[in-house]
């Protein structure tokens, strides 16, 4: 199995998701600015159009896009993992969840608030209308470990996607208590603090990279 | 089963997958502005406190939300629609296509673009950020008649989100063909030309209703 992944992009809740697994797989770097292959400089485009990552390419030789898709394909892969959900309701919240990490947080609030070259009109049109998304979470956080009942692919997708907050002063977590304590628990886990500590450093390698150039 | 819905939002797709279904649903339509539900004047974020549609209530009692969880439910829930898909790839493929109608076109593109309180600027980031993704649905549907080989709840929320480009001229489906062909094509099924009629009436209604306030 291959990911094709960039540093510390929505790419890494699948790389958490790998590790939970103790799955065999290989990690291809996609440079964000020109879409090529750290490895082999070939066209990231090739592969996936749209130049998203993460993008998985199953041992059968699949190409699979989308985060959702892939955190599900890689929860049902791995079943000794306990990282999906059981069929029926527990599996309908955990695509509840999914789905509404990937619309509300990660497209609805945060692409843009990272985005260096998004208009402040935008960024602020975003806090306005989405930043309530956050409160909604607190609450759900209270009182509870982890989104479902047991540490789930969602999980590895919210760490993942509030990880970005330290790049975001609009988004100080203090100001959700539920959500700040979730954040440091979840970054205990050995496949996380395994999976944030290697993209960091690669995440300043591309830094240094971008700036050398 | 209950849905609550606003007329022409995403939660369409749902009231189309429930016709597909022939499914005994009741449907309660929320006022977008006020978020109190029509027929009893109740407030919507009593059940949803994001007050977002779609949301569903199912036959057990549960409240189910956000669109790719819900229309995943209903397949599965009437199997004999056939609106699902078959377990293993060609579902990773449907929930690919969810996840990439949710965030690039749903929360990417047509949210901003619709909103008549964004301001110019956060449109004409989205449009220069994810326009292309319409080139992208475009060549996948060359060729083809549905999104995976046969209709599924991942065209109706497509459909349902294409047909907003009517109030959006910046998206004239006529410089994507394949894409235009395809309205054209599903909206002659008679669960999408019911619903969309339906809408349609509701949504006239619920201007005229706003006016007068």
């Amino acid at each position: 199995m291959d990911l094709y992944f960039s540093p510390l992009a929505c790419s890494m809740a699948t790389r958490i998701a790998l590790y939970e697994a103790n799955a065999d797989a290989s990690f291809l770097e996609v440079d964000p600015k020109n879409k090529r292959v750290l490895q082999d400089n070939s066209d990231f485009r090739a592969i996936n159009p749209l130049g998203l990552v993460p993008t998985l390419r199953t041992d059968d030789g699949v190409v699979l896009t989308e985060n959702a898709a892939i955190l599900q394909y890689v929860a049902e892969r791995f079943p000794d993992a306990q990282i999906a959900a059981k069929p029926g309701m527990e599996r309908s919240r955990l695509q509840q969840w999914l789905c509404f990490i990937g619309t509300e947080l990660h497209k609805g609030l945060f692409v843009t608030l990272l985005d260096p070259t998004a208009p402040s009109e935008a960024k602020a049109y975003v806090l306005q209308k989405n930043l309530s998304r956050l409160d909604y979470v607190n609450g759900h956080l209270e009182g509870r470990r982890f989104l479902l009942d047991h540490f789930s692919v969602a999980d590895a997708y919210l760490f993942t996607v509030l990880n970005w907050t330290q790049a975001i002063p609009a988004l100080d977590l203090s100001k959700w208590p539920a959500i700040a304590a979730y954040v440091q628990r979840i970054k205990l886990r050995p496949s996380v603090q395994k999976a944030a500590a290697e993209e960091f450093t690669l995440y300043k390698a591309e830094l240094a990279r971008h700036k050398a150039a």
